[in-house]
Order: C-alpha cells, then structure tokens, then sequence
C-alpha cells in the first residue's frame, strides 16, 4: 500500500511541474545569472517571471519588492534584523507566544545578547491572540512585530491585516511570517499595512532551499547576507536559478487551483475531523476552530501522547506529526499547547494532519479505519485510563 | 555550433550525476529531514552521507565539522561574523584586498557601522600576499582572519596553511574562502591550523543555492541563522535535501577525477594561454604563475577594454568573463587587478577563461582561431594603437 501523507505543514511533495521548470537550469541555462554572456543572461529572465508569479500569488504591488532567500528561517531572521537595525531609537519587538522557531530563537538571542527586549504576546485557549495584551505592548519603542500569519500546528489564523494597522498607528514595522499561509491563504498584501512578509518554496510543493522576503517598497531595510549585488543588494550570493524558478512555478500553479483546491482540501479535512471525534471518545481539536487553515487540524486524545500516536500511524504507513517539541523524545506539549494551556493530564500532546492537494479520500479512509484500534492500543497501555473510557 | 563555455569559475554546469541523485528528493523522499516519520527520516542518511563525501573532499577529521548552508557567501558572511562575536575582546579583522565581495562588502559593513577595524593585506603586481604587512597586521587585537585560498579572477593561490598557521600564533581564528579552491586541489584540512572554511556548490558542479563551512572542532562558533536545531543548531531552516545530496555527490565526482581531470584541464589552458601568447602582441597573464589554480587563466591585452572583447566573444559563442566591475558597465579594472597594479594605459582590463572537466580540445580551438580576427578589430577601434602593434 502506498504511504498516506498527511504531514504537509512539515513539507509538501514538489510538484511534478515544478521539477520539470527547474530541470534546464542544471544542465543548460546553468550559468552565473550576473555573468555578461549568453548562458548567463539566459537566466536573468526567468528569475523575472519567478518574481513575477511570487508577486501575483501575495498580491504585491510591485514585483522588485520580492528578495529571494534560501527559504522560511532566512526571510524571519532578515526581517527581524532589519527591523531593529532600521528603526531608529526604538529597541523593543512584540511577537507571539505561539511562533515558529524560526521566529523564537533570535528574539531570544537579541534579548540575551543585546538588550532588546521581547514581548511575546499570549494566546487563549484556543489559540486566539490577546488583543488587549498586543496593544498595550506597542509603545513608541517597538521598533518590529513579528507574528506569523497561520500557526504551523493548529492552523490558527491571525488578524494579521488589522495587526499591522495597529503596529503602523505605533510607528512600529510589521512583519508577517506567512510560511503556513501563503499559497493557502488569498492575500493581497498592497491593500495592507505589512512591511515585510517571509515566505518558504517548500511549504508549497515548490523546492526546500529557497524562499523570499517582501519588503514594501519605501520600507528601510538592511540585508543579512552581504556580498556582490545579487537582488538589489538585498541579498548576495550567486542566484538559485533553479530553486527561484521552481518556486515561482509553485507560486503560479498555488494561485490557479487555491479556490478550488482549498474547498475540496477543507471537505477532506472535515471529514477525517469529524470521523475522528465520532470514533473516538474524549478526544477533542485544537486551535481556532473560526479562523483556521483549511487544510490543517490539530487533534487531542486524552491519554495518549502525540508521538506514541503518531509512531504507531506511521507503522502503518501514515505519515503525520506530533504536536511535542519535535526532537526531543519526550512527550512534553508543544510550546504552541503550552501557550493555549492544553494541559497534561487532558491531553499530553495532539497529533497534527495537515494535506495538500496531493491528498485523495482514500487518504481520509485508511486514518479513519486505523484509529480506532491504534487508539485502543494506547489506551490500554496506560495505567487506570480503561476506567474512564466509554 | 554549440557554444564553448569558458566561464567555470562564475558558474559550472551541473553534473548529470548530480542531477541524478537530486531528482527522489523532489518527487519521493520529499519529506521534512526533522520529521519523525519514515518519509521525514528518510533524508536522514542521504544528508550523512553527503557530509562525508564533503568531509573525505577537504580532508576534515569529523563529518559533523561540515555544516550544510545555502551557499559561499552565506558561509563567508557567517564564518567572518561569527568570529569577531566569539573571540572576546578582540575587535579587528585581516583580510587581503584581492578578496571576493562576498568577504570585502561584510567587512566594509562592520567598519563602517560596527566600528571594527579593517586590515586589507596588499598584493604585489603578480597578486602574492605581503607577508610582512601580514605578519604586521597580526596583532593581540585581531579577532579573524579571512583570506581567500584561491583568487576567482586569477586563479592565484594564497598559502592559506602558512597564513593559518601565523594566525594562530596570535591567537586569531582563521577563516579560508575556498570557494574557488574546493574541488580544484587537494586538501587535507584536519592537518592544518584553518578554523573554518567556506565553500559553494555550483563551482564544482554541483547545485546553485547550496554550500557549506567547515568549522573544525572546538572552535567556538555564534549561528547567523537562528530558529530550528537543524545542523546541531548552526544552521536552522529545513534541510535542502536535493541541494545538499547533490552537492554530496559533487564532492565524491570531483574527488575521483581531481588528479586526472587537473592535469587534463591544466594542458587546456596551458595551450590556450600559450596560443594567445603567441599570436596577439602586447599581451600577458596577470596574476602568480606559480602558484596558480590549473583551470584559471587572466588574459590582459593591451589597449584592449575586456567587456569589449568578452563581448565579442560571446557574439561568436564563447562564454567567458572580463576582469571588469561586473556590472558597472564601466571599463575600470576591476579591484583585483587594481590592488595588483594593472594599469590602465597597458591594460584596460582582461579576459578571464576558466576551464572545468566538461572543456574539450575544441574549446581552445575555437577561442584561438577567432581572438586574433576579435583584437584586431578592436585596436583598429581604438586611436592611436595601430602604430604600437608589430
Ligand atoms: C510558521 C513557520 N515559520 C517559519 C518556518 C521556517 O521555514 P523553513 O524551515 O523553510 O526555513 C516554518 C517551517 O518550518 C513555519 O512553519
Ligand atoms: C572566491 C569566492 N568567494 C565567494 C564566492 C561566493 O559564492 P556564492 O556566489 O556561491 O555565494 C565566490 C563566487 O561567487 C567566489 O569566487
């Protein structure tokens, strides 16, 4: 049997297409892009047109304010960097308590090292941000926001348009870390207040190894990575023509199908949401169930823990994630359950499916008939949970 | 008639090899290299096996002194910064004034915002180090030293193991861009005083948008890139599995065929070199002919702008690169040339030809049988030069 893939928050499977759009740039148009012949130039239009398509896809008004990086982690890190450095006189960034790593590791690294201070806003129950809490933290020495559009474990969407009203109203820039939702989400960033926006090629059947930053035209900004004069200065070294044009590619196919794809995404979705809860009891989903990613849920079972659960789905062929700090082995909550105050004893962790387009009911069909007996399996593993099952 | 490809220090080809082993990365093992299902872990092996072939290409002594990034000038901008963080109180850099900007923009950036004193080691009018200004400049206040092994422009070697070596007696850390040298000599790294090296797939026929640095044991080192534990936590972001296993099988393909390919490749260009010699008057090879990358050779002809003649060259199908600001549009020499004193009036510019495994005896053929026909039309061009040709 073929394996079920449920883990596309994780990473998505390249599209066929896309792999077809890269293939030239190895073995023909392989040159330097900044090189003056031939081979060199030939790549120079292609990575227009990837601009281009990145530009239609986020509803930027211009394509010069798409920077390509080497993916999610770079945009974050480019635009929180440049952020501080940019503002001058203010020395402070608001954040959430439920961001990516890729966010939390150098707020946490500029609050050690160089003073600045982080306020990292919490989330209730269901994953909804404090508002009142966002407001008062934006003082006139907030220099940056940083809050991701979608939250990578429950789908959780946040009013990132209003956010950046705000920020703005402060003085503050406003980044946005889109990684989960574009591609997912319609946006058109040019009606809105967002600074910058970091998004990642892999998270959208495009390459891993590439991704971009927007940075709104008029934004100040200092680049990261510092060398020749690749992307305007924003960000040197030799250009990833095949990686830029297969996220270009995956950004033109993402727009295409994005309406349709997503209805037939959410019906999926629902349905294995649905057929969870019905077989299986005191088991309940996560996050913001009315401002939530189509394609994601995030599902709690009492007793049983997220990595046990997900270990046993993936001897049998079904790929998904565990909402427990990835690589540690044990089975504290994520820092994300942690935030919403899913507690221990309620639930040690959650185990995340997320689809794609590439997903098919069958997918939906082999979850639903295997649950139950993993579930059982589990339960009966732990001590005294029997009792409480009905 | 296909064109002849003469531009492999800008970029090389992909090897089919390479492309090869990329292509189930894309398509099957596409999984997230940090997800605990078999589609996640599946990345596993492949990117220890890449680190390896790495590792057995520069002779580290532990595979986990390789850290995977997304290219020379990432590696570069890391290495330089993480060194002036790590070693307290010390607040200088050396550096040569013939390196890639890749090490000249950071450094310049430091100086110019960070006040961190900048020391750039002249070269001689054959592009050899000033020893004496180094071992000046090698005070208790340096932090790193950076220094290229090899020149992209000329191809001149660096004695980058000396150099280590001195820097390590004063208590510097060393840092070699090997950009150009990696894949093109050999290197037994674990027997050398280099802390840290950079290196960049698409110059040894590898892929675009992946690299790596060598960061030998022990050393200290400060992560440019924060968020995930991806690399031991030097380097966060999702893996770039088909960029990093293809440059994995780069390094094993350059590694089998170096001795051979390096002498097969030097008779090219000594041919070349040799033909243009003798049939284009006033004409010489820049850069330390002693000490010299077998594949690289720098052209200067009088009275000849080498935009001008690459330019011409290209009409005619030949890929090659002029020693000029790249794009400047102007005909100022480029840095390199100028700290070598290369004057105008001898020499507006020159003509870079980089060879690679994938040239052919035709190469130079062709190159030989069309340039005198080029330089003629070109001096004819300019006033006055008729009379000084013999
Ligand atoms: C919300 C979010 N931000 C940032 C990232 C980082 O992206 P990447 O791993 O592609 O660098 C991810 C994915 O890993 C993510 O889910
Ligand atoms: C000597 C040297 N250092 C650094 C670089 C930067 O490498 P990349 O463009 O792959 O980032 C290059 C090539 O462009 C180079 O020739």
């Amino acid at each position: 049997m073929s394996p079920v893939y449920l883990d596309n928050n994780a990473s998505t499977q390249v599209d066929a297409e896309v792999v077809q759009a890269m293939l030239p740039f190895f073995l023909d148009q392989f040159g330097n892009a900044s090189s003056m012949h031939d081979i060199g130039t030939a790549a120079g239009a292609p990575i227009k047109t990837a601009r281009r398509q990145l530009q239609a896809l986020i509803g930027a008004k211009f394509d010069h304010e798409i920077t390509f990086t080497s993916g999610g982690t770079e945009s974050v890190n480019t635009a929180i960097l440049s952020g501080l450095d940019t503002v001058p006189g203010r020395t402070e960034i608001v954040t959430s308590a439920v961001e990516h790593p890729a966010v939390l590791t150098p707020c946490a690294h500029l609050e050690k090292t160089h003073g600045v201070k982080v306020h990292r806003i919490p989330v209730d129950h269901h994953g909804r941000l404090d508002l009142n809490a966002y407001r008062t933290a934006l003082t006139h020495r907030v220099a940056i926001v940083s809050i991701m559009w979608a939250n990578n474990e429950t789908g959780t969407i946040f009013p990132v348009e209003r956010l950046a009203e705000m920020a703005k109203q402060a003085g503050a820039l406003f980044h946005a870390d889109a990684v989960q939702a574009v591609g997912k989400l319609p946006m058109d960033l040019k009606s809105t207040a967002i600074d910058m926006l970091s998004l990642s090629g892999h998270k959208l059947h495009g390459p891993k190894g590439v991704g971009a930053l927007y940075i709104k035209r008029g934004v100040p900004f200092h680049a990261l990575i510092r060398g020749g004069h690749q992307e305007r200065g924003r960000r040197a070294g030799t250009e990833n023509t095949p990686g830029i044009v297969g996220l270009g590619k995956a950004a033109e196919l993402a727009l295409e199908c994005m309406d349709e794809e997503n209805k037939r995404i959410k019906s999926l979705r629902d349905r294995l949401e649905k057929g969870l809860l019905e077989r299986i009891p005191r088991t309940f989903v996560t996050g913001d169930l009315l401002a939530r990613l189509s394609n994601t849920t995030n599902v709690a079972f009492d007793r049983i823990a997220g990595e046990a659960m997900q270990s046993l789905l993936n001897r049998h062929g079904i790929a998904c994630s565990s909402g427990s700090a990835c690589t540690s082995g044990s089975s504290v909550p994520s820092h994300v359950l942690r935030a919403m105050n899913i507690r221990h004893g309620t639930a040690l962790g959650a185990v995340r499916f997320s689809f794609s387009r590439h997903n098919r009911e069958e997918d939906v069909d082999r979850v639903l008939e295997l649950i139950p007996g993993i579930v059982e399996k589990l339960r009966d593993a732990v001590p005294g949970s029997r009792g409480h099952a009905k």
